[in-house]
């Protein structure tokens, strides 16, 4: 065994003082949001209806590398960061294989995810600009959770709109958020105008995160000093998470290791595209070269089966065009689907970077990726969210592929979350009673055909 | 603010290498298990049949003060270990207190408590006297949890007695042990002798620890190749369990710090035993002195209502006597009793020190642990398990007299676990549901009454 420990911890004093902002470094910049009603890029008056002053800015940035972090966000990050870069020793022995594997794990914090990582950042930025309260959706609830954790940290109101199957199929994300003082609401609800309009339209309806959206920015824009946060897919909310990979790389330095491959689940990209960050900034500038690959479900397929283009992002169709790979926004995965990721679009800057061929993308099914989780809890000792599983599988078919050819490569996937809440799925899964789907081509046809002109 | 850090963690080279063993140091020791029928000490042979050989000998051993820590059990440490000293700056700031408050944070593995520190440990020796598995009983699922992670790390077959109220109530926990490919039986079953006479005898009843106890020695006894395991109260649990307290000692004289009061919660006592276990042992060798105080809820009150006497550990009334502060075998805790901490009973070693004025206990009521406890979420941003917020509760309440006094007491508490699984209590206290309970001089006298003659 090597004299890496198993666990690197940066001290407080080398933890990162500023994000990185990769779309500093992009030839090809991701392209702009577009007002869904002009087809023209919103200006930053135009997105500050909806989102904080200085998240506007940080989203339309595309030229500053590097941003402070501002003093009370790194106090909070203290409290529960760093997070551990982990050699995965006990794993590598077990697959018998040449590869070493590490990986950042962003569990271990109360929301259970890496998500608390622009939580802090988005509910600091709206008390800074003096409001009163943030509005959001959350389906799973790991970003609900994570606001409902900052907002109570900073005194901030937080309502949050929880897609009405979640909030009762999954009353303890909803518990652990009222316990953090949030005002959680079942959505569709009658406590907004497009909620009652659902609720007619279809009586008895579960809700959908799309259905979330419209209630939490309805709330937000009618609300006198309220704004909009969203926990995925914006270029701000990269940018906040870019803190995950600026650690690992500084990790890494410490221990004088360098990964060859870089692997990370990806749902709206949020965990993703803050992992593979600063080390996407090297590849840009030529310093040095990784192979990064993106994991997806097989039934969500955005990367390895979407199309580039301009869409919308939620289901309701009331928020500006992103350019991204998509599904289109009518796209709704499978009811069996257990795994997490079910967004039908990817974030601009990943999608970008897809595009221009400097990242790869695999599909993989959840049978297989439960499987690939329970081996992991077995032997690391972490149940891993189904989300972050879909890392875990790619990393151990990577690892037993080196075992074949002899490759001593150096993996590293982030291991964005805990699977706590998501014991239902699990026990589908120990029940045998797991299927997978793999969406036709007619199927995704629909969600395409929805894609608006631009 | 100080430059001490929020958390300070070892390095892997500077975590403990032995467990350090309380007795050796006590003058008075704790007084030696009884066999129920003779009345006499049980030998090292008699225990032999119920637990492994090597954890027999840790049982007995009452006079070498530092034992190894196997290398397996180390590695298996740095999996998850160590585990972070905090400097609770947050909290200071909100109660506004001269104190200086820290605690040690053991909820950041899959089983969510410390409980693991003594799972891996007896699974190990078990491994190692070619046992094939074990057997052991569940309430809330920490002790089930942990025990199936560490062997399924070993590869031992582990056999859980889960009370049916629990297997039926906390699914989740359930799933985690069988992800973890234990075999899990709510109890009372008949798959046992006993569980059947008690079927028999109380048709649909949803079981009890007691009861669960005796099904798992029963099949432990009468299989080949199995032993019992215990969580709790036994000398070896607290002597695995020191590691808590060496790692925290390590790092306060890393910061140069020496707390002043030392707080723990206890329901059995292997959170307490072994969080001041090296502590305790530097104030019996009289080279320091620490405040210690144990926190249990007023409604189980085995420390500050209880009898100093021999007793049952369990309610079947099978296992060995131990000489303990007790409210009877057949003291049961009111069903409204949220908190955890249910046993009726205490750690022979912490009841002998309790006794010899060697440290304080208080007893606290449920609303105001889940006040604490919720107050404490929202600065630190930890949910936390409701019996490690007894700790908490007292922890407060001592930084809050430091207020008025103006003292700057260094206040250190354990933290045990996350609250993750539950989140029924936490809605039932959202709700304002939650109500106290104490018993009366009446109902303690019940529990009294069967007390053993010794």
């Amino acid at each position: 065994m090597s004299n890496i420990p198993y666990k690197t911890y940066l001290e407080e004093s080398e933890m990162p003082k500023q994000w990185y902002n990769v779309r500093a470094d992009m030839k090809n910049k991701p392209a702009p949001l577009l007002n869904p009603a002009t087809k023209k890029p919103m200006t930053a008056e135009e997105l500050s209806t909806v989102f904080c002053k200085e998240l506007v800015e940080q989203e339309l940035d595309d030229t500053t590398a590097y941003i402070d972090i501002p003093d009370e966000i790194l106090e909070f990050y203290k409290m529960y960061r760093p997070s551990p870069l982990v050699r995965a020793y006990c794993l590598e022995k077990a697959l018998d294989t040449p590869a070493k594997i590490y990986y950042k794990f962003e569990g271990n914090n109360t929301s259970g995810s890496h998500k608390l990582n622009s939580a802090i950042a988005q509910a600091y930025y709206a008390k800074k600009q003096g409001l009163k309260g943030v509005t959001t959706e959350t389906g799973a609830g790991q970003w609900g959770t994570a606001l409902s954790m900052a907002c109570a940290y900073l005194g901030l109101d937080c309502k949050v709109f929880m897609v009405k199957v979640s909030y009762e199929q999954k009353p303890f994300r909803r518990e652990v958020m009222r316990t953090y003082g949030a005002n959680v609401t079942p959505s569709p609800s009658t406590t907004t105008e497009v909620g009652k309009k659902i609720l007619e339209a279809h009586p008895g309806t579960t809700g959908s995160l799309g259905c979330a959206i419209s209630e939490a920015v309805e709330v937000a824009t009618h609300t006198e000093g309220y704004r909009y946060v969203l926990g995925s897919v914006l270029n701000q909310v990269l940018l906040h998470q870019s803190i995950i990979g600026l650690e690992s790389k500084a990790a890494f330095d410490k221990i004088g290791v360098k990964p060859d491959v870089i692997i990370g689940c990806a749902g709206g990209g949020s965990n993703l595209g803050g992992l593979i960050a600063p080390f996407m900034g090297e590849k840009l500038r030529g310093e040095n070269d990784y192979e990064f690959i993106a994991v997806e479900p097989a039934s969500c397929p955005s990367f390895t089966r979407g199309k580039f283009a301009y869409d919308f992002c939620d289901t309701g169709m009331i928020c500006p065009l992103a350019k991204m790979y998509t599904l289109g926004s009518g796209f709704i995965p499978s009811a069996n689907h257990a795994g997490g990721l079910r967004f039908h679009g990817m974030s601009s800057t990943l999608s970008q970077l897809y595009d221009d061929k400097l990242m790869k993308a695999v599909a993989v099914e959840q049978t297989s990726v439960f499987e690939a989780a329970e081996k992991f809890a077995r032997i690391e000792g972490i149940l891993p969210a189904p989300e972050s599983s879909h890392a875990i599988k790619v990393a151990i078919d990577e690892a037993l592929r080196c075992k074949e050819t002899g490759e001593e490569k150096t993996i590293f996937f982030g291991l964005t979350g805990t699977g706590y809440f998501d014991m239902v799925a699990y026990q589908k899964f120990n029940d045998g009673e797991m299927t997978d789907y793999i969406p036709t081509d007619e199927d995704l046809a629909v969600g395409f055909a929805g894609l608006p002109e631009v």
